[in-house]
């Protein structure tokens, strides 16, 4: 890893320059999408007090300068706004219509609004680590009873994307305590594809299937829902579409998951369109 | 209500037009911030079978151009991007080094890294209804993990929104099926604030602190964490923010939670700093 | 079903007799394994309303009659175990040290502790519907956590059974609302084992296998955690067991998953045994 | 604690004897009701290998006789039921229709059936660590669904028990990994009553009114489903009940919850009795 640290030039210009000490500086393994063991993390207990206590004052004055920022980023943000559109805030006052639920990833990288060409109201979003849908996960299950039977959105996004730190963190050996039951739900989709998977000499090339067989994996997770399969039948909406952002282009990729026909094989285990009475 | 669709005018332009066919439209009351039963929804069966069943032809049409729209929008940014910056898709390949963790309501009209202008690496994201943290939500907890341990953020900030559909519709007496489960959080938080709340006579008042008072309490158990009191004993980071977001004017209010204090609150209840042994 | 009602003829003597008010009766489908809608069931609105108001005066004295019989038979079971055995309480309040851990069905008709012939003290008990371990569920993680780590358990068994309400409605294509995302667990148990449970044409054969696959996916589930990797490991121990409990003859079959075989087969794709520093 | 170790008395007599080897002996943490970390733990680094590491042949001996000996039990207890009623086993396989949902603790030393006197099909079973209701858990609320809407059970039982090692765990000040969410509820119900817990002066006593409170709470977490209050306000039952358990003389204690007073308190913000079309 390089002493050239990527976040100070990826972020737009600061309006104040503010020095990040050194000791309050994100480890190293940060920077890598995967999780590693630091060398003297400054939760090890193994390397000198000096190493790993940060200058108080320093950590203190980054602190005020990285928060105050904010608040001078949105405030010029509001004013532009009402520049271009002396409406834009009444209008969303108003309300919300979204078309889209999108359920990508935690990764800082990928601004889902951006990238999609989305404006304010168009799109309901939920993100996690490694854009996940376990079956018994009550607060994506919830995001997509409201987006679908509430907003009757049109169209379902599961957006993965390759280089994703959860992904490869999922497949190391380590006991990553809390994070185990979470990133287990990754190994089920190696087991689902261990034939395909392991047939993959190279192990980026299998990193990248993997990332790409989990979305495929969590829009099925998707489309077993009561949810979809009953909005879908009576209504025709919505579409459940599994897409891959790469950072090195910036561009979307439609893995064209083929909806209809994995609709067609999942009613045949898991259909829950008829409704049974008293419930 | 007015038969005008306030979404039609959020959005960007559009590259080309795209007709939404009348029997797709979100149910009125998508448009509302609170869940109602629309008069003939698409689920009612009261209705007639003509008003509710959306012209096939129309529907996939709209699907289609509402789906291929993205991936013109989504080339326009990528060409734009490198444009702008030749390097900028090298520097988001080598890796994140967020200082910010954000946990914010799935509303569309709130584009987090937007609204407080960071860019691509600076903030990780997590976004679920109504910007909650139950205890025991593995969803949230390890996001929350992944942020302060993994990557060591500076900042995390739980942003609420004034309007939240998700804290209205929590506190009315509705049976909303597999959403009553995430919905309770919030009453549990009004119960916490029952003399507060109720002495507020002005209804859009009273659901305005609300707002406030759930931002509060999903600090709160953000604090609970052992992860972020760890980090805190030991680095002095991350602090715990309090934010709502307001759609009348763009702005971000910060409700000054007092962290410290908080923290020193809950260390008589919540304190996990001490390590067990073979844990 | 016969209008015979099983309960009665199961319960030992009751102290006093208890005339079950009709209107009061659990609902026929409760009689049978298979969740069905009920003909009139109490939450159906075509029903007349005398049909299923009950007789105020009957629920009222069956409730409380069927509340004050427990504590009958609790002062008679505490002054037996005292006369069998005068220190039995005393050993009762000096701490646990159970060495099996056993994940049950919630059905009223498999006591853990009779069946097994396991005293007080020997066997720590989680019981849900059908028996499930999904991975992200910390109800039974916490269970499988404090078991392994904090009492050591020599054994951990997963007891399904033959003839599982559960399973059966899982695979009923009904919308069942809040209990879709559970029973959707079963499903894929179903899709892992697709190809044999379609081969078994006998429908009652085919359920049947599908309680042993699902007792076998949920051992599986049980060995993917650090828990048990790395306490047997260490320590040879906890083994994890897969029986099957037949309501017929009363017997528990073992499925003889073959541990250690599963737990290899595990390990290549779930190995959590290394730590990762400063986590 | 005496080196005394309580299991082998409590235990019935077995039908062979079973040495146990002393390196795979429950560490000695595991006879108190609090977790603490053990001097020298099978996971800690610090122990010499000889310590730690059991005589394997030891170990698998006694891994087979503790297997071998259930199945021994079991098929003793299945020629006794048959002898006392030949009919016990085909009225079994009938189906079940229980009265009674028990949601209790997973220790060891509380066998629902055999303290209630309650028979096979009577009781229908949940139970995890310190007998938790979360909002969220969907494990423990698609047990109430099934139990209330399905079952139509008419008690409600939340059961609790002094000496409780999960509420003792809870309010130690020690990182426990993933039992931290589970545990953090009971801090909660710490929290909710911090004046009156914090007036107990005895340590003892304060650990037992947690219990006491606890239940209660857990109480109000079922009171607030859609199912109860359905049920409740269209049959008359569940009603739901707060009892704990004793160890010293084996009673159970009705905490009184005063179940219409609670319902008619959470009604105010937790009334989900209005249905809401078209979910």
């Amino acid at each position: 890893m390089s002493a050239f640290a990527p976040r100070r030039l990826l972020q737009r210009p600061l309006p104040f320059s503010i020095p990040r000490p050194s000791s309050a500086q994100a480890s190293p393994l940060a920077r890598l999408p995967i999780i590693r063991s630091a060398p003297c993390s400054s939760t090890s207990r193994q390397c000198s007090p000096d190493s790993h206590k940060p200058n108080d004052i320093d950590i203190r004055t980054y602190l005020k300068q990285s928060h105050d920022r904010i608040f001078e980023s949105n405030k010029k943000w509001a004013v532009q706004r009402s520049k271009e559109d002396p409406e834009f805030f009444a209008k969303l006052s108003a309300g919300q219509q979204p078309d889209y639920l999108w359920i990508g990833c935690s990764d800082s990288r990928i601004p889902a609004e951006a990238i999609t060409g989305l404006g304010p109201g168009e799109m309901f979003i939920h993100r996690n680590i490694a854009n996940l849908v376990p079956n018994t996960d009550l607060n994506v299950m919830s995001v997509v009873e409201y987006a679908v039977r509430h907003l009757k959105v049109k169209h379902i996004v599961v957006c993965g994307h390759y280089g994703c730190g959860g992904v490869k963190a999922a497949m190391e050996p380590h006991d990553l305590g809390i994070l185990n039951p979470w990133l287990r739900n990754i190994r089920d989709v190696y087991r689902l594809h261990e034939k395909e998977l392991d047939g993959i000499l190279d192990e980026e090339k299998r990193y990248e299937r993997l990332v790409e067989l989990n979305v495929v994996e969590q829009c099925r997770n998707v489309i077993k829902t009561a949810a979809v399969q009953k909005s879908y039948m009576e209504g025709g909406f919505p579409v459940v579409h599994g897409w891959v952002f790469g950072f090195k282009d910036g561009l979307l990729k439609d893995l064209e998951i083929g909806f209809e026909g994995v609709l067609g094989g999942i009613r045949k285990i898991y259909d829950l369109t008829k409704e049974t009475k008293g419930n």
